[in-house]
């Protein structure tokens, strides 16, 4: 028996998120399809994040066990994406201990969450960046940025659907970058609640529109109470950039 | 009786390209159509550049007549909008005096060429630039360039199915940007051959890919023969990224 570590990138557009259901198709779904051709045997794949129906990724990784196939442990990548749709590319794999789990590990994720921020909306942007009307000051947005970054009680950033056992998560970075139209926000941590990111792109986008001043963020977080918050931002304009083990 | 005039941005995945035929629908058509609809009289648009399909666009441009309608004309952009599918969008809208034509004027012309030139392919980069395989060399794709920009005659860079009257064009310039995996071929000019772009695209590709030495471009050109240069590449690569009429 031999564990596979697959790095896996796709365009959530048109999948029902990672998480296999019953109600459409999802990156997991798929990815398990095609293993278990490749493999001719039933293949299960345990995935790191379990990302929302739309939310993109660059980096998001999974694991699966595999007894029969003989191939290189590098090969799988390529002769994966020969089976998969177009939407959905291995970047890289290669072998792990067989007790290697992509969610019982200290790790580090990356996420960008990118705004499209113009007076008319660009087609070709449209899938991948939430378009904002409103002139946004991203140097406010910097400002409120600091108030995020540590180790917080984050339940006013936290969907009241989350079943996590403690609302306290450590943010290590929160970076705004700004090209022309495009501000993204790159944010790093040691875990997030069920849409975090989400929601403190939702207040990032309310303090740089000036409803909030930036230090009531700081207002925000100690008040522990999801309508505190700014909405929920639309899923399209996130992306898991990637996830970290340190060990490797 | 007024003349207006749009700037269109669209994503050219779904559509037969700009023109009006039986077999698929075209930016043309859908423009028509919202175009009448709002105007409540038959609308036909003329459009700057014809572009092929599956191209895209932030700027191309076209004008329409209207008799009825009393709108503003910076207005039209906004309620064309409510007419449109999500992937096309007027960006601006003016009116221009009734004999202002948008193919029968000085201009110039500024495309871009997208490459996402990594190992493997990224998924919400397929629709919008050319995957290449092949690590390219950027330096001497850019020493290429200098034997394109100018007047030349663009015989060997263009499509035999052309119906052009001169091969004779003006490239006015012609960069390479690269920024990580994405290489940009950035070039403006008084007008291109059909598939000219497309052409010069494939062939500082191969340039790129050390098939042809960079000096080997001049030898292209004064060969007058289309089988000389390099392959037409993929449409979806390609941004009309906008028309400049200089007395604007």
């Amino acid at each position: 028996m031999r564990r596979i570590r697959l790095i896996i990138a796709y365009d959530g557009t048109n999948y029902c998120g990672w998480q296999k259901q019953p109600n459409g198709i999802t990156i997991e779904e798929v990815l398990d399809t095609a293993l278990t051709d490749l493999c001719q045997e039933p293949v299960e794949v345990i995935g790191a994040s379990r990302t929302d129906a739309g939310v993109h990724a660059y980096g998001n990784v999974a694991v699966f066990d595999t007894e029969k196939t003989k191939m290189a442990a590098d090969k799988f990548a390529f002769a994966l994406n020969q089976r998969l749709p177009e939407d959905i590319r291995v970047q890289y794999s290669d072998e792990v201990p067989l007790d290697w789990h992509p969610r019982k590990r200290d790790c580090e994720k990356t996420y960008e969450y990118r705004i499209l921020n113009r007076r008319i909306d660009i087609p070709t942007e449209r899938l991948y960046s939430h378009f904002c009307y409103f002139n946004l000051n991203v140097e406010k947005m910097r400002e409120a940025t600091g108030y995020i970054v540590g180790t917080h009680d984050f339940t006013s950033f936290c969907s009241i659907k989350s079943q996590a056992s403690s609302p306290v998560r450590t943010v290590h970075s929160l970076e705004i970058y700004q090209d022309g139209d495009i501000i993204t926000i790159h944010i790093t941590g040691g875990g997030f609640l069920y849409n975090m990111v989400r929601i403190i792109a939702g207040t990032l986008i309310k303090v740089g529109m000036g409803v909030y001043p930036p230090e009531h963020v700081k207002e925000i977080i100690e008040g522990r109470d999801r309508q505190l918050a700014g909405q929920t931002m639309p899923a399209k304009g996130l992306t898991l950039v990637g996830i970290d083990y340190y060990e490797d």
